[in-house]
């Protein structure tokens, strides 16, 4: 386990066809009766790990949300933390991705670096720009990690600031995605989150930051849904 | 506990001439020997709960940052969930703001809100703007906790992206407090964070919100730190 490196997991699995990068958003109510077990820490539990068994020859990365766990509180830590390491028993080659969206500022990221990669020992983390590189630097220290960093998110509102003009030629997201691009990305480890849903803005985005990964998040039911 | 209602609940202090939050940012390793009890989360909980009973007619607020707890894992959880707990138990007329800094699209925040808002029973929450009013209904939506708004943070490199020239006249820190007190703040519940560590852009922000609340961070260590 000492040797898993968030790029070298996902390029791997690129080199085999892989590039869908499925969630774990796993929501006990959505569950379906005959799924269920005896408590809902483990049927959350069951159903991820049914959800690996079906597709970890398929995919490039596997992505849980925090907030569907931590919304069940001590029981949703307990299931996440499971989910993880089924995840790395069953497809160990597969790296994973905590969509956790933090940032705060440096010492106190440090407190959610510890949080994500020791405690839970995630292979990447999505997180907020806002707060600038010098607050992120306890993330992107981590060479070895995938730092992946909100740029134009896939919710329809995402336009409210995202698509603000901050030079004559960019707008927020594209500043954004050039800073990462260009400066933040010292060590090879980052990457952008782009929506599914904003197509344009995600051909933008990819003439940006080159061959950078780009998580592209919004695909199915939340698409659908809206 | 139905009643409790975070802007009722700070002016009520405010009425008594209590303006000062304390933090509870409390690292492990950092407490003093001679406070450490049988394990790591009784040290936490017995530190904090020393500290409520020595400032609780003093203060304001109260505000622990999450991510000093996640750092611990199951324990961390665990200790956070009893200090808050004691902070109602022994100071039911203080709020409580959860420094969680969370954000993501709509249908993810309501976990968000679960957790912070009915697994922890906080009062009041952090939360970043970047994704737009749209994303944070479910925060907004509750119209008897606090939504505090990320806007001018105290770190040295806030600047970033909080300085950028959004208009010929406003910063987007700027832009983004006007939001908050003109279109965000429906419910009356809203507030803003601005370091302390930038008392010129405090000032700028405190013309623009009027009398909203402004969470003013960075006050003592990490500002002598720096």
């Amino acid at each position: 386990m000492g040797n898993r490196n968030f790029r070298e997991m996902l390029e791997n699995q690129w080199s085999r066809g892989n590039f869908v990068c499925v969630g774990l958003d796993s929501e006990y109510s959505k569950i379906p009766e005959f799924a269920r077990l005896d408590n809902a820490a483990n049927t959350i539990v069951g159903f991820n790990r049914a959800i690996v068994e079906a597709t970890k020859d398929k995919v490039c990365a596997y992505k849980p949300n925090i907030a569907f766990y931590e919304a069940y509180g001590f029981l949703g830590l307990n299931a996440l933390f499971r989910t993880l390491a089924d995840i790395r028993n069953l497809a160990p080659d597969i790296p994973i991705i905590l969509d956790a969206k933090r940032a705060d500022i440096g010492n106190t990221n440090a407190g959610y670096v510890q949080a994500a990669f020791e405690f839970l020992r995630a292979d990447a983390i999505t997180v907020h720009p806002y707060l600038g590189a010098e607050a992120l630097q306890p993330f992107l220290a981590r060479a070895e990690k995938g730092i992946i960093v909100l740029c134009r998110t896939s919710n329809p509102g995402a336009g409210e600031f995202q698509d603000l003009d901050v030079s004559p030629t960019l707008k927020l997201y594209e500043y954004i995605a050039l800073k990462v691009a260009k400066d933040w990305n010292q060590k090879g480890n980052c990457g952008v989150v782009v929506g599914a849903t904003y197509p344009e803005e995600l051909r933008k985005v990819r003439q940006i930051v080159g061959d950078m990964p780009i998580l592209i998040t919004g695909v199915g039911f939340q698409t659908k849904s809206k």
